[in-house]
């Protein structure tokens, strides 16, 4: 079938080739005119305008929306006055669900139909199909389904099989159809939450790894640092990359998060070009948020959430008040660097 | 080469077949005769005793314990007068690496040498092929090496290249020599850890997905009974079997361990076999505890162990407290189930 | 001065009992007879309706609205008809800070006020007085002041000094001036955030001693139980009550909630009255949101409101996810209960 | 009675000085002459030796041990040789329980008892007494109970009394037998494993007060940064000196680590004199351990002592891990500082 594509940054780009290779026409528009050519090359029908990519289509009109987040509102008000009743606006990026439900109800009044599309596969994913999630009205996903199919993985409609759900099918592609509108964000805010977590829980145990020298160092003795119990239980030099690499072959730790790192490790062992503060950008948030709200237990991603922000300096205050107390109840004086 | 194996559980004997096929001779025992009888089937030379392993092997003899991490010290005082100088003993089963290290150091006066082989794989192993993770004496590990490489999933041994280093080139067919004594243990303890800690983030968000449809249920409203800020915000009923479905296909996220789940959702959605007790077997404590020693933070590897530890109702007396302290201050009555 | 009470539960009319010793005038309703009543035997004007009770003032007038946080919106919706431009309406109850600020905003058109006062102090506070964080503008507050120095533990309206600033002077009183609308229910959402923190660290504390006798207990030992490393090690009985009471003597970790941990402990060291369900009532929810928004870590915080839905076995599919996991890569069994 | 006491540090001293008020006679030793002169000139008898403090007390003498953990054992090796069967060892310190167990055992054989005090204070000891935990054997805590109450809060000897257990009595002082060996030092140890979880929750919950203003902060707007959801909600700039002040005053979470967190606000709000770098004395670690060892969950506990882990850079290499598993994935680029 025939789709607009707004937003071709890495994503947008990929997503639009992935569907020309897929049999379907692309009408895209970027406000770089650079990026709209390089997808004419490979095939896309460039558009310089919003107006010139709805002229374009034609009714019902699809239109994929592959901005950041803080943009979609924007570009929604201005392509609004531009479609007519029956179309369909898709949010490919990173929306909170909350935002799409709003929007749906929103765009409902003039007929316009509103998809959430939560998408995973990052730079991978013109090659290896991306993973997408998807709230939508049955119907408008029916629709769309073909555009979806050829994005996912699977690269192909799920067929219908005895003994098996059509959700289940879908799955097996890597796309699915989870719900109303903000369902597919609001499985793509957890999945990520999911990935925060996983990205922890090697990070803490490589770090262990990384001082099981501890044995070996010379620790200074003052009544402010806690010695080894026992130093010559801790002298191993380990090799960190290797060991990432290992795991990679039999063990029931293999993971695409373990390929990265393995692959980081690799390139350099001592990550050198990195400084250690580690950016979130949304999911990740709202999910220990909605998991308070509906109240179950988050431990492990808000910890690796709270991590983050740690890293980047964000526990200063709390620290210097338990230096404080310390002072306080016992007379410790801080350790200088 | 010719090995002997001592245990034939599930690991033990799969790890016989794999070592026969890839050309070695195994001398089998276990205090059980079918379990013996069944690897003598597949091409193992059976013997009914310690003694009568030991006799089968010709020194340097080199035996592999594969029994439970309780039982390994016994069965090392049974073999160690049996074996001569020169001997190998690998413990491939989770043993405590600090038992490691006072091990090789009891058994080097006699001249025997110890290694420790943390080993992943699970009941796939046979077909593809054991992580192993090895701590030993140079020289011992490179006796060895043939048998660690016919069991790791590359199934071969790692060829020296150029720009590669070789525990690289090891580790990419999945054995690896991390260390001396208590090195393998220790970096299979910190795997596990690390296990512990992704599986709790895929447990956990799951169970938000899984209540993602509080908005729909009638909640109780009463003064005890934190109400929804918005129940319209949470009313999706989601397929979680679908769902981990789609995530191994193209998502950052797809591993080892989503695989497993969706494979369970799929069998069950509801999990009604499970009571939701979950067991740990060691090797979590044990990482919690090194982090604790070393001094590096493990908040996602603790807080999963914990997890572990409140499914089985060790908060209780806890969590009686905090019911105990609302009535006092705030003449809260606890609310019945 | 003279002031409207609309709630007389627990915390309202024992609000009114002090107002009336300190010599303040209160018009009290509630809509039980009975409660209204009572406090008029201590002194207050009854009032049996919201009109009444708004009559009985004169302008500008102020109501102080101590009812649970659900029905506040419609006590205002009702009231908000009888008032006049330039009357005061005060929330003394636990309102979300942001349905603050919405109230405020609302309510501004009208020349009415709003105020927030976060209250603590539970059943004591008749005698001992209220700890009061207080949202107005600043000329309400003044207006108001009397009454809050009243409830205030120190009883009488701070004194500015020399060297010491006008906030720090209300705060030795117990009542203090937080900033604008809102800023009251935000100080008392932390306050109660810290308080479900400290009790945790007490309850975690408390039942790591319930069991320093695990070294005396029969374990099974199977394999999905992990012995004790040394038995002997943790052979201690404790009289966790006594223990309790003793920290409050000297120790660096005295405090309230101690003191009602070991009161609540010398009534019954097995708190057989409680089953270990514990409620949690918004504001720790909140303060954790609003960590994540602001984006500080609060591990402690997060950590302790977790472990209150884990007591409400919000965190079962979460464990079942865990079970079924070990099952598929180690075939280990669910132990039952 | 008459006493040696070993170590006349800040506690050790202050120890001798309120052992002396309450009628006792002291043997003072320290390696420094001032600190023995210190002492001599309150009332002590000066020892210049170990030797010359043995010769000083008549048999069964008691010695009490207030030297850093880490010396314990060379002053009991020094010691040992100078006394006599039914002798009595008292370590005041911050030992390891376990360290306690062990060394009971080593002088049984001597005849010599060893007695577990752990002791909370800090510098207000002196007026207020300290709070006492101890371990040892019945007789010999009796023979010492003088000691113990005229060191603790209470200042005198516990009365039975009608409907009293003799443990609920003794802690009422601010002294309790504990039980055996060690249990002095186990119940010392999660005293400050909780200490650790009270203060970090004070810590988190101020540093959100502390972030409140985030909505009027001019963020920077990237793909990096996650912008506040609504920013008019973020808009205090709070007082949090006058904060901490007004909660000690009528609130449930007022406390003696409160106290001396707003005596260190009122001093400096900034905290300028600190960095934030938070040092761990052992227990928090040992009570950690000791949780994980007996399967309890401890995440508040463990979640503070990771927090001082994390300031003092101890997760650099996690953090660089998350960095690189950003841009492998995503292409994130680390933002600089």
């Amino acid at each position: 079938m025939r789709i607009g594509m707004v937003g071709l940054g890495r994503m947008g780009a990929n997503m639009v080739r992935r569907l020309i290779k897929g049999g379907h026409a692309c009408v895209a528009y970027d406000r770089s005119r650079e990026a709209v050519q390089s997808v004419v090359t490979d095939g896309a029908i460039g558009a310089h305008s919003l107006a010139e990519l709805v002229r374009a289509l034609t009714p019902p009109r699809a239109v994929w929306i592959m901005v950041p987040a803080a943009l979609v509102d924007s570009v929604i008000a201005e392509l609004q006055p531009l479609l007519a009743s029956g179309d369909i606006l898709i949010d490919g990026g990173n929306s909170h669900y909350q935002d799409d439900i709003r929007r749906a109800q929103e765009l409902r009044p003039a007929g316009l139909h509103y998809v959430d599309a939560g998408t995973s596969g990052g730079v991978l994913g013109l090659e290896q199909g991306y993973c997408l999630m998807i709230g939508a009205e049955p119907a408008v996903f029916s629709t769309l389904e073909p555009i979806f199919a050829t994005l996912s993985p699977g690269g192909r409609r799920a067929e219908s099989m005895a003994g098996k759900s059509a959700a289940r099918a879908m799955a097996e592609m890597g796309y699915l159809h989870c719900g109303p509108n903000g369902a597919g964000h609001f499985v793509k805010m957890v999945h990520n939450g999911i990935e925060y977590g996983l990205m922890a829980a090697y990070a803490e145990g490589l770090n262990v790894l990384q001082h099981a020298d501890a044995g070996l160092r010379q620790e200074e003795a003052d009544a402010e640092t806690s010695p080894l119990s026992n130093p010559r239980l801790f002298q191993y030099r380990l090799d960190i990359g290797a060991i990432s690499e290992v795991w990679r072959h039999g063990s029931i730790i293999s993971s695409r998060l373990l390929d990265l790192t393995a692959e980081a490790l690799a390139a350099d062992p001592a990550l050198g070009r990195f400084g250690g503060r580690v950016s979130d950008s949304g999911e990740g948030r709202w999910t220990v948020q909605a998991a308070v709200e509906v109240g179950v237990p988050a431990h492990v991603l808000s910890a690796a959430l709270y991590s983050r922000f740690e890293s980047r300096g964000r526990s200063e205050f709390a620290d210097k008040l338990l230096s404080a107390m310390r002072l306080g109840f016992g007379g410790h004086i801080e350790k200088k660097l």
